[in-house]
C-alpha cells in the first residue's frame, strides 16, 4: 500500500458536503466525512435578517462550501492515515443548476457588505423555483421561434436552470444583475476557489445552460427576443470557453493546501454534477446500460453513440457524462419522497407498534408485509405523480392518483402499489429511450434506496424486464468526483488516462443482482398497459382534471 | 298522560333487534331496548359445527328473532312504566331480502333436527352474496326476453334479492328446496309468529320479489326460461296474496302476549323493511322530499305520484313505502364504512395521540381539521366506490379512486375528499331522480351519521344545493314500525287512520337544518362536473380498468 496513490472526491449536496478518500488503483474508500452546511437551505429569510424571502426561494451561503473543504478534507486524511504526499488529486461534484453572481475577482456578491442584504446576490440552488414565469416565457418564445435546441431538452426548459434564474434577477433586481461581473455555476466557482483558475465545465453548461459542443449557446437574437437587455448575456455575464469533463482545471493553490492539509499543486479537475458523476462510479462508461440514482427522486442516466431526440428527457449533451459519448438524462421527481410521505402520513398506529416490537423500521415492516403478496393481488394501480412528472411528460402540475381501493385495502397494499407506480414510471422512461434508438439492456442502481429495499429492486426488475445490478459504492457522487480527480492527475502521477480506465479500476458492482421473474413480468406487463392508458389519459390532455384541481386550489388559497 | 296510548316498534337489524315504546299522540320515545343476536351473522360455520360455510354466505338463526321479542318488549315496558293495557299495537321492520324456508306450519326448516346441519335450511340474510351466478343469469335472461319489469329495478336485479337466493338453494341443495313448503321473508315470518296469521307485505314483495301491484310477479314462462323446475315457484313456494303496508295482519296471540307481557289481541301490522319504514318516521309522506338514511351505507328514498323509470335505482314500487304513492329507492353502498375504513387504516399515530389529548374521537379531530378548509383547497377528488356502486351504475366491481394527491396532502385532506365523494355520489342519484321527473326539493337525513358529523351535513347541503333537515328520532326504523302499529290499531283504539296522520302526530324534525352556502356551492359545482366526468369514464365502459384489476386479483388469488 506504500506505493498506492489516492484521490479525494467532494460531493456538494443540498444539505451538506461529503468527502471520500479513495485508492486510485482499487477504488477502495478508506474514509468518509460529512459536514452539514451551517446555513443549510435558506428559504425563509437571509442569515441575520428577519425579512421574509419571496416564496419559492432556495438559497445557500457560499461560505458553507469553503467550510466543507476545511472540515472534511483534514478529517478523511486523519481517519485514513494516508499521507498527504500520496493524495494526487481533489475532485468535486455539485448540485446543479446552483448558480451565483460574482465580482471581477470571482468573489460572490453576497460576500460584499453592500449586497449582503439582497437575496438575489446569494447562491440560488437547484430547487429555487421562483423563476417559473421566466421559464414559461422562455419556453414560449423558443417554441414560437422554432429553436431546434429545445428538442434536446425534451421540449421544455426547467425553471431550475441557468437562464431563467439569471433573467429572474434581471427582472426583480436589475441592480444585482448590473453589479455582477459574471455568473458562475457553484460547480465552477468551487474549482476557481481551489485552483485560482476559472474553467467552466461541459456538464453544467450542456445540461443547465443550453450550451452545445457543436452549436454553442442559443443565439444572441434569441436572448434579445426574450428581453433586449439579455442580448449579450453570454458574452457579458458568462463565457464561451467550456472544458470537457476530466480536464485538469488547475492545481491546488498553496492557500487551499494550507487550509486542507493537502500538498499544493495536486490536480483539480473541472467541476461536475452529482448525478452525472455517479454514472462512471456505477461502472457505466458505455452505451446500453442505464444508471438509476435512486433517492428522494430518481435520475436515470444513459449513454449513446449518437444524438437522439427522446420525449421528455431532461437533456442530451455530447460529452456531458463521458467524453466521446452523448449523455442522456431523465428523471422521476418523486420516488423515495413518495414512500416517506406515505409512511409519515398514512400508516396507522398498529403498524408502528408492530414494527417497534420487532425492532425494525416501519419501512421494513411494510416491505415485509408487501413482499408476501403476488403481483396483481392487491388490485391497486397508482400514478406516481405526487410531485408532478419530470420525464416524460415534463409537467409539474400533474398529481398523484390511486385506483382500485376497496374496504379490504390495507397499508401494505398501498405501499406496494406506490413502489410499483414508480417502477412503471421508470419503464415509461426506458421505453422512451429504446423507442428513440437509445438501447437499454441492463440497469445499474445506486443511491440510498437500493440497499434499503430489496422488494423495490425486485419489482423494478419484474416491471422493466431487465436485470438490475447494484453499484458497489454507497456514495457514487463522491467516488465519481475522486475518479475524475484521478483522470485530471493523469497516469504519470499515478492516476488514470481516461475516465473509462478510472472506472475499470475504481468502480465496482455488488455481488447482488435482481433478475426479472417471468411469471411476475407477465402480470406486470398487463398492469403496465393499464398504467400507460391512465398516464396518457391524465397526462396528455384527454382529461386535465389534475391541472384544473390545482388551479382551483390556487384560486381558493389566493382568495384568502 | 293517563289516557295516552302507546305502540311498540321493533327494528330487526343485522346484528341485533331494537324495541322502542312510543306515545301514539306525541311520538315521544319513552324507552328503548337492544338485544344482540346470540348467533349474530353466521358466516364461518353453523352453530355447533366446525364445517366451514361456502364463501359469501351470511345466515341467521330465527330463534334469535324470537329472543328479541322476549327480551326487549318486557324491558321497554319496565323502563317506561307504561301499563300493558295502554299498548295498543306492536309493529316490526326487518332487513330485506332476509328469507327462509319453512314447513307447512311455518316452522323454519333449520329448526327441524333433520335439516339443522344444512346451511341452505337457515335464514339467508340480506348480505348473503352467494347467489351472484343466479342473479347474473336471471339478469341475462330478463334482458334477452325484454322483460319490462327490469326497468323498474334500474335494469339489474341484485344477488341479494329473493329469486336468486331461492334458485341458489334449488341448484345447490335441491332437497331443501323440495322440503320447503314455502319461502317467507323474515319480515313476514315474524308477523306470523306474533299473530298466527301469514300475510305477505307489499314492501318486500315489491322491492325484493319483483311483485307489482298491477301486473303481479314475472310470468311463469319467465321462471321456466330460467330453469324448468322454477316454472311454478310463485304458486308452489310463495303466494300471490300481498297486503298493503299498515294493514292489520292480525292480533297478538295469547302465547306471544304471555312471552312479552303485552295484552293478547292488540294490533300487529304486516311486515315492513327498515329503510322504508324510516321514511314516514322522518316526516316524509308526500313527494318532493328525499330521505337519506345515512349509516355504514346510505339509502335514498323518495315518493312520487307516478311511476318513473330512473337509471340505476334499486326499485320503484307502488304503495311500497306510503300507500297511494310510488316509492323510489336508491342506495350508496359505502358511506360510513368509507370513513371507518380510512380512520382505521390510514391515519398516523400523531393524529390519534392528538385526538386522545383533546378527549375527542379521531373522527371528531379529523372533522375539526377538515372543517378549517375551504371547498377546493385540498386539491383532491375521489370516487366513492370502495364497496362498488349501488346507484346509479349498479356495479359491484367498481372500486375506489383518489386523485390529486401531492407530498403536501394530509389525512384531513383525504378525509374531507372522501366525505365530498359520497356527497357527489348522492347528487348523481338526486339528478337521476329529477331528470326522470321525480322532483327532489329538500332532504331529510336520518341514521347514525347526521348527529355525528356536522361538516358532512354541510358538505351534502353545499354539494346537492338543497337544504337538509334532520329527523328528530335517532331510531327511525323502530319509530316507523311503531307508527305502522298505530295505523294497524286504528283510530278507534286510540291509534291513527293512516300513516300520513301517524306521521303528522308522531314524526318530528330537529331544529337544526343545513342550508347550502352559495360560495361553496359554486365551487362544488365545478368539482361535481369533474366527478361526473370521471364517474362516466370509469363507470360506463370507457376504461374498465377497475374491473380488469379486480379480475386479475381474483385470478392471482385463485392460482394459489
Amino acid at each position: 500500500m506504500g506505493c498506492d496513490k489516492y484521490t479525494i472526491g467532494i460531493d456538494y449536496g443540498t444539505e451538506s458536503g461529503r468527502a471520500v478518500l479513495v485508492n486510485v488503483r482499487t477504488g477502495e474508500e478508506l474514509a468518509t466525512a460529512v459536514h452539514p452546511y451551517r446555513d443549510g437551505v435558506i428559504d425563509t429569510h437571509l442569515p441575520g435578517s428577519d425579512k421574509p424571502l419571496p416564496s419559492d426561494f432556495a438559497l445557500q451561503n457560499p461560505q458553507d462550501y469553503l467550510e466543507v473543504l476545511r472540515e472534511t478534507v483534514p478529517a478523511v486524511l486523519r481517519e485514513s492515515g494516508v499521507a498527504p504526499e500520496n493524495v494526487i488529486g481533489l475532485g468535486t461534484d455539485f448540485t446543479a443548476c446552483t448558480m451565483l453572481p460574482v465580482d471581477k475577482a470571482g468573489m460572490p456578491l453576497c460576500m460584499h457588505p453592500e449586497w449582503r442584504h439582497n437575496p438575489y446576490a446569494w447562491v440560488k440552488i437547484w430547487k429555487h423555483h421562483a423563476a417559473q414565469p421566466e421559464a414559461n416565457q422562455l419556453n414560449k418564445t423558443a417554441r414560437q421561434r422554432g429553436e431546434t435546441w429545445l428538442n434536446l431538452y425534451g421540449g421544455k426548459i426547467s425553471s431550475e436552470w441557468l437562464f431563467p434564474k439569471i433573467w429572474e434577477t434581471l427582472n426583480k433586481a436589475p441592480e444585482v444583475y448590473a453589479a455582477a461581473d459574471r455568473y458562475l455555476e457553484a460547480a465552477d466557482w468551487i474549482v476557481l476557489q481551489l485552483t485560482g483558475v476559472e474553467k467552466r465545465n461541459a456538464c453544467t453548461a450542456g445540461y443547465k445552460a443550453l450550451w452545445n459542443k457543436r452549436s454553442g449557446y442559443p443565439s444572441d437574437d434569441f436572448f434579445a427576443a426574450l428581453d433586449p437587455r439579455l442580448r449579450n448575456v453570454v458574452d457579458s455575464k458568462l463565457s464561451r470557453d467550456i472544458y470537457p469533463l476530466g480536464t485538469r482545471a488547475g492545481s491546488l493553490t498553496p492557500e487551499m493546501a494550507a487550509q486542507t492539509g493537502l500538498r499544493p499543486g495536486i490536480a483539480v479537475p473541472v467541476g461536475n454534477v452529482d448525478a452525472h458523476v455517479a454514472v462512471p462510479a456505477a461502472t457505466v462508461v458505455t452505451p446500453g446500460r442505464l444508471v438509476a440514482i435512486m433517492g428522494t427522486s430518481t435520475c436515470l442516466m444513459t449513454l449513446g453513440k449518437e444524438e437522439r431526440i427522446v420525449e421528455g428527457m431532461c437533456g442530451v449533451v455530447e460529452d456531458g457524462i463521458i467524453p466521446g459519448l452523448f449523455g442522456f438524462e431523465a428523471g422521476q421527481s418523486c420516488v423515495g419522497d413518495h414512500f416517506a410521505w406515505f409512511v409519515e402520513h398514512c400508516v396507522p398506529p398498529a403498524y408502528h407498534e408492530e414494527a417497534q416490537r420487532r425492532g425494525i423500521s416501519i419501512h421494513q415492516w411494510l416491505e415485509e408485509k408487501a413482499a408476501r403478496q403476488k403481483p396483481g393481488e392487491h388490485g391497486l394501480l397508482a400514478l406516481d405523480w405526487w410531485n408532478g412528472n419530470r420525464s416524460i411528460l415534463v409537467d409539474v402540475d400533474l398529481a398523484g392518483m390511486l385506483l382500485g381501493a376497496t374496504l379490504a385495502t390495507r397499508p401494505e397494499d398501498i405501499y406496494r402499489a406506490l413502489i410499483e407506480a414508480t417502477a412503471y414510471g421508470a419503464r415509461v422512461i426506458i421505453e422512451a429511450f429504446t423507442s428513440s434508438g437509445v438501447p437499454i439492456n441492463e440497469i445499474v442502481a445506486c443511491g440510498g434506496l437500493p440497499a434499503r429495499n430489496r422488494l423495490l429492486m425486485q419489482i423494478y426488475a419484474d416491471v422493466t424486464g431487465r436485470e438490475i445490478k447494484v453499484a458497489g459504492t454507497a456514495q457514487a457522487g463522491a467516488l465519481g468526483a475522486a475518479m475524475f480527480a484521478a483522470v485530471a492527475a493523469g497516469a504519470e502521477a499515478g492516476g488514470h488516462r481516461t475516465i473509462v480506465e478510472a472506472a475499470q479500476a475504481m468502480a465496482h458492482l455488488q455481488n447482488v443482482s435482481y433478475k426479472p421473474i417471468p411469471a411476475h413480468k407477465a402480470i406486470y406487463d398487463q398492469l403496465y398497459a393499464e398504467y400507460v392508458k391512465l398516464h396518457d389519459y391524465f397526462g396528455r390532455g384527454a382529461n386535465d382534471v389534475m391541472k384544473r384541481l390545482k388551479s382551483l386550489r390556487q384560486q381558493v388559497l389566493a382568495s384568502g
